[in-house]
């Protein structure tokens, strides 16, 4: 069947209750009943939920067969917590796992093998890269990987679609008892956001730090009554790659014009007004916005009210100078984030569900006005890709890009025209992954095309006197520069389902052709 | 059927699962799923949850004849909200009602007519007083009363047994997506405790408050994504009753004198050293153990880990002092400790199932040190009432009483040996609310008992020369003065089922005889 962004979604997987994506607001006002984790009470005064290593807790928490585990991914690139645990779980001899984390990433190399091993059969995430990526790509996963936005997970965890068996939490500090933080301790990541979830609906939850704290460690981001077991390992991950140098602003002519032109944008809507908000990628353009909304900002007397996202060193800097009252962070990407949780009295951690549950009561990309964002690809329809490469293979993570770009005002993506051989304006994107629905403008550094259903923002863009093209056009121009792109040819078989944020499938991922042996 | 404090539960009563109290831990262990409540989802980007009215606000929720509504206590005699939206909801016509609060107080007396108008038929609290307390020990609610300590109340939401429609949430500060806090405003209470587990398991959520402020209200103590509407009206309540002045500690030479005693008997247990948790009541003589702690702290150079509870100034001063390390607050009594929660950094609020649900995964009074609580009266087999008096009729609240004093691992009642010409110490108590297997000592101003149960401490306490009766003897000593009391005469009808933690019925408080016209 095909879907409101043009994809034809096989009928098979239309089961169960699963629909076709039909439009961001489709499923606005649906009544459903949270489920709840099945746990055990301990009545008991009891001193301790440590034990001894991570193999006694998945004992303990008697992880089998067919069961569903959940990591985070706050420790990025470092992460060790998510490998140790399914190396215990393989060496147990336990198979047909599904995985059901908030990311996957290059740290996860080891798990591709156990996917062609069997012991992973089932995979639910929102990124996915590397040997995992090529794995589920070449068709090795037993089932559709599905992948979804931030707010699209903690729909499907809150909706009931995903019940985690076991949460395996890495803390950078934990007391004796549960209480864990994203704060301190070697492996510091600032904030605990995605974990918050699965901490809440898991039946089991295992805390895993390398720094353990007197009681209590408050206040926790995960609390102690939600807590089964703490285990205690040698390191969590590798604090180099989980709080990194911050990105310094790039010095690309390129991106410095583009995420200047972002600037005049957001200046020339009527959003651009004391008390907006803002959220930022981390993409080298849309960082830099940051730098350039800072004059404008001055030069109006106005300040920011909140700034939200995965934080970094721009946003933390206008935090520093008095120009952004508070920032509500659900992840943090450098050193100088997770230092300002630490120091900085309004940067505030919030739950994922907060930050963009598109079915909770009311998330805070509701509220936003500005989002500034990058695309690997962007078609015609402002449909956006930011998880396959043009190869089509699995290589990034929708992320909060579709969450933060539904909610806002005024969403705007950065990217250029075309980046080496390939067109990243185009016919048809390999992957839908953001709705064009959401995305109101796209600036490139041949020019900017805003979507013809934001008419209000065509005559604002014009009032302030900003030079506007199609995307048409810039269609035109990328393949006049680069050719027309070759379709790339996959089998049949689905190996991703992406999901839209309301959990309709707003596309596939098929095999690919060109891994092949 | 006899339960295991003694009292004869009637077998109507044990329906659905329900059972007689067998034991502190019977349940202990026990696996279960929790609810989850009914959302409507809000996809749409949305500004503003704010509604003009209470009654609209009750009107949107969809109130019906039968429904269950709950209320928080933090706003101690100075509620307004409570009366406030039962008043619309009778004016609106609807009957039926069943409240779910986490106390009920003398602000509350006009809800006692609409017991006897048949609009409130059902009625779930830890405190009970007033005229609603005269109304339902007179047999005019419709079905039996339930009493619960808040941990048991908590118990009951997350288990399943309290399903909640509506949650009216009286907020000191709230922003217009429904970001509440306890903290500022005209109306501060400092924290919200009660309301934090309402607001997760309500299906409704309104937030009322007289005090907007600007988006994002944080760290909030009710989160937005849980607020379906906010109501801002004139007064939430009166200042004044909310944290009303520090009680000083009590001048009276016998208090002290017991205050004195029940320091001298922490410091004799092996649990006074370095680190030690402390949880006190607002009694005369409960607070003042405060006073007679601090110099053997400094005597032995020790300092307190965490101080928990309804918190008040005594704690408060500790804290400052720099004698104890953090305070982890479930309500605040006076206007000091509503103070410390805005200035001191590790005076932290946590929601009452951290405090003391019993069927959690563990929560804070399970490793609590020591307690020193109060009773109305206390039994031979060391069981007391703190819920009816003498007269048998219902004027108290169990409150956090059988929470800190079963997870404590000292729990210390402190009591004049009578009152007036009323034993404390007696054969037979009007309610058991808090079992004697949770008491480990008694201190009256005519001698110490400590319970058979806990020869552990009796050997303590003779190694520190500290003389010991019987409660018994205590007993007889009380009868010698005052006379035997008599047995109070009853109707046979139950208006009121006292529930242990863990859900099992401790006890049931009958229809009074001396109150009929």
């Amino acid at each position: 069947m095909i879907n409101a962004v043009g994809r034809n979604i096989p009928d098979e997987l239309l089961t169960n209750g699963r629909e076709v994506f039909q439009g961001n607001n489709y499923r606005d006002g649906q009544i459903y009943t949270k489920p709840g984790p099945t746990v055990k009470a301990q009545i008991k005064p009891q001193e301790s939920k440590l034990v001894e290593s991570i193999r006694e807790a998945i004992r303990l928490c008697g992880v089998k067969d067919g069961m569903t585990v959940s990591f985070h991914h706050h420790f990025r690139d470092g992460d060790y917590v998510a490998n140790l645990v399914m190396q215990e779980i393989a060496d147990l001899g336990i198979k047909d796992i599904t995985i059901a984390a908030s990311s996957m990433g290059a740290a996860h190399d080891p798990i591709g093998k156990m996917i062609e091993d069997g012991v992973v059969t089932g995979l639910q995430t929102s990124g996915i890269r590397g040997k995992m990526g090529e794995a589920v790509s070449n068709g090795k996963l037993k089932t559709p990987c599905i992948l979804r936005s931030h707010g699209g997970r903690v729909r499907a965890i809150e909706q009931g679609e995903v019940h985690i068996d076991v949460a395996f939490i890495g803390a950078p500090t934990a007391d004796e008892y549960g209480n864990a933080r994203g704060k301190g301790g070697k492996s510091d990541c600032g904030v605990l956001s995605y974990a918050m979830i699965d901490a809440k609906y898991a039946d089991k939850v295992v805390v895993i730090t390398d720094c353990l704290v007197p009681f209590p460690n408050f206040p926790p981001s995960i609390q102690a009554v939600d807590v089964d077991y703490v285990v205690v390992v040698e390191e969590i991950g590798n604090p180099q790659k989980i709080a990194s140098k911050a990105a310094r602003i790039t010095q690309d002519p390129r991106e410095l014009m583009m995420a200047k032109e972002c600037a005049r944008i957001m200046a020339a809507t009527p959003y651009f007004k004391d008390g907006f908000s803002f959220q930022t990628g981390v993409g080298g353009a849309s960082l830099a916005v940051n730098r350039f909304i800072e004059p404008l900002m001055r030069e109006r007397g106005i300040r920011m009210r909140w700034g939200i996202g995965g934080i970094s060193a721009p946003m933390v800097e206008l935090l520093e100078k008095g120009l952004i009252d508070c920032l509500v962070d659900a992840q943090d990407f450098d050193i100088d984030s997770v230092n300002s949780v630490h120091k900085n009295q309004t940067h505030y951690e919030i739950s994922t569900s907060q930050y963009c549950n598109p079915m909770n009561k009311g998330a805070f990309v509701n509220k936003l006005d500005f989002v500034v964002l990058a695309a690997l690809e962007i078609d015609t329809g402002f449909n956006v890709n930011v998880v396959t490469g043009s190869d089509g293979l699995l290589m990034g993570a929708p992320g909060g890009h579709p969450d933060a770009s539904a909610g806002a005002k005024c969403s705007i993506i950065v990217t250029p025209l075309v980046r080496g051989r390939i067109p990243t304006v185009c016919e048809r994107i390999v992957t839908v992954t953001t709705p064009g629905e959401s995305i109101d403008v796209l600036v490139t550094d041949y020019g900017i095309a805003v979507n013809p259903r934001r008419q209000d923002l065509i005559d604002h863009m014009s009032a302030a006197g900003i030079e506007l093209t199609t995307i048409e056009a810039l269609k035109d121009k990328a393949y006049s520069m680069v050719g027309v792109p070759d379709d790339i040819v996959f089998h049949d078989r689905v190996v991703a389902i992406m999901e839209a944020r309301d959990g309709t499938i707003l596309d596939v991922v098929r095999q690919i052709k060109n891994y092949e042996v």
